[in-house]
């Protein structure tokens, strides 16, 4: 295991600044897709790619995982895995506070930095509601019918909460009212899922102007428009979600 | 909504330094022991009870939960709801990681903190894999086959990759492989899910010598052995679990 108790922060950084960044998933959007509005959103540049396996760029056979668990990186034997800065991070909601906190997208205090904490729990709680593998579970592709009551059931419950916090904003910024000025990870936690699920219902945020403003916003932003229209954005085809599955479990020997 | 953007630390500690900490939820554990487990860890005196309804220390009633609500403080209109230094915090995940850095139980770098996190959301995902709502769902109650299944599951697919990590622990803290010296939030998480499952199962740890260490460690703490010792520990008889369920669904109204 990696330790980092003797390392101070100024040489690590110096010492891995050289190494880009590397991110290891599928090809497809899941619990890494977060991972990836973030680094676009701190402006990381970073290549998907899986270590100890030349030559490609994401898992697509059963060997790979394996080859990535024997090296002892994946804490939980799970991925997404960010190399970043000498770490080896897996879980989702650990490697997005790193990046948040190491690029100041969490406000500039212990009591700001909860209150976002708190706002993006409950953006993830919602993500989750809906259907948080879209590509794999549910999505604009064919959903059932049972997918589509979930869906709504969760766009019930979580977007008049969502719209109290963000018709406090009069930036376009979602955590404005708890007094956080500017982007912060909460905005983009937010414009993934309203990204999501705007592609399944136009209207969603029809009667939600709060909520609409700040999608504005975020629409605006030039990191995200360069990532939406780049190949780093995972969409796929209708006829592309089953052999995307079957890659995906063969990857897992499930 | 609080507006926390002006207020330098110090002045907010100040402020608030005279008042006593409240937590809000049900006479019983949930997703509210964890930040007891805290609360005891960083020695935080606090009062369980319902801002704005006196004289009871529990929801039992749903006006309480009205009341809860109707004063804006519950951002997800959830509970735990913690309010400490100013802040109403919920999210147990949230309040858990402010606690963790306002107290210093986190590591002492950023690479450090990443590394606790992932450490931390690994054992809540076995938590949530054991059955979150022990008395709720689960429990040394009463539990069915199906919920023994599912915690023999949980234990069987997350003890050995939190053994692969105990190991490294010549401590008896969890996080020493990862260089992070002495108590973080990790092992006060991993003190709950132990003292739970151990009741359900006293040699779960027969097999996993690097974690039956730690316990053996965490065990011998001053501040666990005296919150075990405690009323603020919610155990429950079979016969009291329940009339438990009761309340909760009368409060929330379901």
């Amino acid at each position: 295991m990696l330790d980092v108790s003797s390392e101070p922060p100024a040489k690590r950084g110096k010492q891995t600044s050289e190494q880009k960044p590397t991110l290891t998933y599928w090809n497809g959007r899941g619990l890494c897709e977060q991972v990836r509005f973030m680094l676009a959103a701190c402006n990381v540049d970073y290549d998907e790619s899986v270590p100890g396996v030349d030559h490609i760029s994401h898992l697509s056979d059963s060997h790979h995982f394996e080859q990535l668990k024997a090296q002892g990186n994946l804490a939980f034997d799970q991925v997404p895995l960010l190399c970043i800065d000498g770490l080896h991070l897996v879980q989702s909601g650990a490697i997005v506070r790193y990046l948040a906190k190491k690029h100041g997208l969490v406000g500039t205090s212990l009591a700001q930095e909860a209150m976002c904490d708190v706002v993006h729990q409950g953006i993830r709680d919602w993500h989750g509601a809906c259907g948080i593998a879209f590509e794999f579970n549910f999505g604009h592709y064919a959903p059932s019918v049972e997918e589509l009551a979930k869906f709504s059931q969760a766009n019930s419950k979580y977007l008049p909460l969502l719209e109290r916090i963000a018709v406090k904003s009069h930036s376009g910024f979602i955590m404005e009212g708890y007094g956080v000025a500017g982007l912060t990870y909460c905005d983009v936690a937010l414009a993934e899922v309203l990204d999501q699920n705007l592609m399944r219902e136009p209207a969603l945020l029809e009667n939600y102007p709060g909520l609409a403003k700040v999608h504005a916003n975020l629409r605006d932003q030039v990191w995200l428009k360069n990532f939406l229209a780049s190949d780093k954005r995972k969409t796929k085809k209708l006829e592309d979600v089953e052999p995307y599955k079957a890659t995906v479990n063969r990857t897992l020997q499930r």
